[in-house]
């Protein structure tokens, strides 16, 4: 029997009762209608304690049954004994979606495990969706609904996160917002009482809000029914995954955790593959995952070309794509003879292309052009382009202010026919703007200045995707997570931390676009032979 | 034939000559003297151009032959075919030290390589040592020597880095500043015409400014020489190495490079854990290890105590651990009995310690210090304990006054009755102080707020390390890269960004903390056999 879902209901609740709700700072029942009335959730809020005449400075109703009018979603954060009293409230009173935040269930067994199964029992007859018990609680951007019981506050984006762990959960909003991720809905399973991951999955496949699916799994009751739902939605929306409880001592630390049982991994493991699901690796990957299949556009093939101002972090990224299993692109002669005028004498000449540290900012423009116009290119991997704002206000200001202040300390004499020098030396660097030299390392050409801000080459970066269709995945080494969070929420662009991180997200592209080509392929076949 | 080095003078010359110094900006003749000044070099610096009168204020002798006194560093930034020269002259005037800055030589392959092997030879007969060509350049903390073509500040510290990129290179110790880890020294290898990784590495192997030693190789020329001479070092000072050029198309990434020939990794990697070498997966991880070797005490064992605030990130560092090797330490009755009182009764009475989410922050303080003593645990990860400053600035702050300002809105009525509201529960909270509610969250003890700041927490973990001497490594996800960088430079608490990278961390600690005993082991026995 599948159980009727009012799922638009949890997510846009024209009403909230917060049963537990306390004037005590730090407790669940604080921090809820705390986060519910500070996150501008239209809707009304009733809040439900015996013992007070009110909280947060709103009437307090002594039970749900007493709140005068309907209630959408009850919000439980009560000691767990006390909880199938309010299911059994919220089934009288017609309340279809009740989230509970109490700990004390299954995840502790015996006597706990026992209340869960009769608390599961009392909501399948009722129709009740139980969020929960020991959640975190959701949260929904298009709602204005922050219902989490933890200081956070998530962007809102585009990106559904469904977390069997809360308090990652919540945490992973939060260093989202930091990354400048934004989230349309997020829900801790909690003990999945009677409405699993696989179901709040099924919802985010069809939610227009969401484009980006991610989840973290410890372990999930039905793995078929998981995955049959999952391949369901991968052609259509990116699914990304982080999956633990991997090895014993992990199997058996998740058991005392969500109290899931997680089964062969290496199983899953090639189903989840089968299915376009995208697996992260680490915690860290999920976002950078999450962040680069918001943006990016998916590439055709598995050849990449590397841009490099240092051949050092060529063969880094080289290695590191090398173990995703992608190729470097072959460069065609043609591109090669287009670069060479514009490089020093001993550039690379074939994939990495290495600029050696050229500080012609116009012959980054035009490799990056070039090799993204190439036909023999899938996707780029661009490092040393984007400079971040610390590079400039740091290391470039302190190079130069620095031996002025030096100069300063030698007396004046010093310090005139140091900047006379400066002066001599700028200005031939503008009469030779028209030529670069090629056996030395040209010096800058100050006319070109405005290119070498992160800003115009952002916009070089976005045009040239948006016409020819293809990923770009600039990578900032020395760049502030700061400056490049700003970025991605600022204008799209995804950046990499480094190189390793680009090539892992570089396979993760190739992989489902690969998939999507895949499984559209067989979608014509199937329907050729009118199956 | 072993020639004679001077490395000390390389590292403490007395006096600098840069041999194509130039006043137009962005050229490497520019930045070397730019940076030499600025890094508050206090020896003699002599500008050579012999198209200018003076570079940067300096008078400019046409060759460096023309320089009136001893030089006991030449750096070398001109065309390459010129610096046959240069090191002709060098020979004549005993300048022991040439850093050879151009490129164009065996880099590029054919008469590159034919003049950088001439350029070897000279400077072999003259008892040269010769740093590159194609070098970025060399750092020295204890010399104020700042001899690097770029724009970079790097922090004095205790790490001695060699990199056989010097792009790479120069960026990690941007990187590093970021990240709070201080440099002693600091060389670009380039080519190694007649100077290699290994002849550097010795050389940190025996200088007292430098504690932990950082290499990136992409490849050696002897692998024996370097293993013997890295086997010789690793039992007293910590060898953290990047190797790349692993796969078939790194190596040819490498041969375009530096040009260096990548030979079978398999092999070398089995070989260099047998020398004790510390190797990171990637660029971010020698950064940790560098950073964590610089401070950690080493564990006597590889049994692992997870401390977590949620249950998820305790499954996700368990897999971790276990992909490391780790075991999680099993917790012996007596331990679990004293924490029992001190926790909600759902808390997972195993290791990983499941705090859930507790609110009470001495049972943080406890638990810490009540593992750190246990005899069955000889390293801790602790996640949750660290906040950072943006956790109390955003999180905290929006989710209290976000809810003020939303009450504001509703007029004056609603605010005071909020207000209200909140007073009452905090006198409350203040009042229940003492015991915790073992069904419920408990709420924060407002008496105990001191105890919340991470600077309480850093002294706790200080003075447990230091007390107990095993290695505990506390978890920040959502702290700044600022705030645990500050810390870290500032009281040298080593944080690590994720439960992953902790866990990566706990492993090469583990692992050479084994290497010393089985080490010290082996000469233990050779002592008393007589060998």
């Amino acid at each position: 029997m599948v159980m009727e879902r009012h799922f638009e209901r949890l997510f846009h609740p024209r009403s909230v009762a917060i049963v537990g709700a306390s004037n005590q700072p730090g407790k669940w029942g604080f921090l809820l209608p705390m986060n519910i009335i500070g996150g501008g959730y239209r809707g009304k809020v009733y809040m439900v304690n015996p013992g007070e005449r009110r909280v947060l400075g709103f009437a307090a109703y002594p039970s749900l049954a007493d709140v005068p009018e309907p209630v959408d979603l009850a919000v439980v954060a009560i000691p767990a004994r006390k909880v199938p009293e309010v299911v059994r409230q919220a089934a009288e009173k017609g309340v279809r979606n009740v989230l509970v935040v109490s700990s004390n269930f299954s995840e502790v067994g015996g006597e706990g495990a026992e209340l869960e199964r009769k608390v599961a029992e009392m909501a399948d007859r009722a129709g009740i969706t139980i969020v929960g018990p020991n959640t975190m609680g959701i949260y929904s951007s298009t709602a204005n609904l922050l219902c989490i019981g933890a200081p956070v506050r998530p962007l809102p984006g585009k990106v559904g996160f469904v977390s069997q762990s809360g308090n990652l959960g919540v945490q992973m909003l939060t260093w989202g917002r930091r990354r400048g991720l934004g989230f349309s809905r997020f829900v801790g399973c909690g003990n999945s009482a009677n409405t699993d991951v696989t179901d709040y999955l099924a919802y985010l496949g069809d939610d227009p809000h969401t484009e980006v699916i991610l989840l973290y799994v410890e372990g999930v009751k039905d793995g078929r029914r998981f995955l049959e739902v999952a391949s369901s939605i991968t052609p259509r929306k990116p699914v990304i995954i982080l999956k633990t409880g991997k090895g014993e001592q992990g199997k058996k630390a998740v058991l005392s955790h969500s109290g899931a049982l997680a089964g062969p991994y290496e199983l899953f493991r090639g189903a989840m593959r089968q299915a376009g699901i995208i697996e992260a690796e680490t915690t860290e990957e999920m976002l950078d995952l999450a962040m680069a299949f918001s943006v990016l556009p998916l590439p055709s093939g598995e050849r990449v070309a590397v841009l490099t101002l240092g051949g050092g972090w060529g063969v880094v990224a080289t290695d590191a794509l090398e173990r995703e299993g992608l190729k470097l692109a072959e460069l065609p002669t043609d591109l090669i003879q287009e670069l060479d005028p514009h490089l020093p004498v001993f550039w690379s000449r074939k994939n990495p292309v290495d600029l050696v540290g050229n500080a012609r900012r116009s012959s980054h423009f035009l490799a990056l052009e070039a090799l993204t116009r190439c036909d023999e290119v899938d996707l780029l991997v661009a490092m040393g382009v984007m400079f971040g704002a610390n590079y400039w206000l740091e290391d470039v200001l302190s190079t130069t202010v620095r031996p002025f202040l030096r100069m300063l300390r030698r007396g004046p004499g010093a310090l005139v026919r140091y900047q006379l020098s400066i002066a001599r030396g700028a200005r031939r660097s503008v009469g030779k703007s028209g030529k670069s030299s090629r056996e030395g390392s040209g010096g800058v050409n100050l006319l070109e200045a405005w290119r070498w801000s992160d800003r115009a080459m952002t916009r070089k970066i976005l045009g040239l995707m948006k016409s020819m269709g293809k990923p770009i995945i600039p990578v900032a080494v020395n760049e502030s997570e700061f400056s490049t969070s700003l970025r991605f929420r600022r204008s799209g662009l995804f950046t990499a931390m480094t190189p390793e991180r680009a090539a892992r997200v570089a396979g993760h592209l190739v992989r489902y676009a690969h998939f999507l080509r895949e499984s559209s392929g067989r979608e014509r076949q199937d329907g050729k032979t009118g199956k």
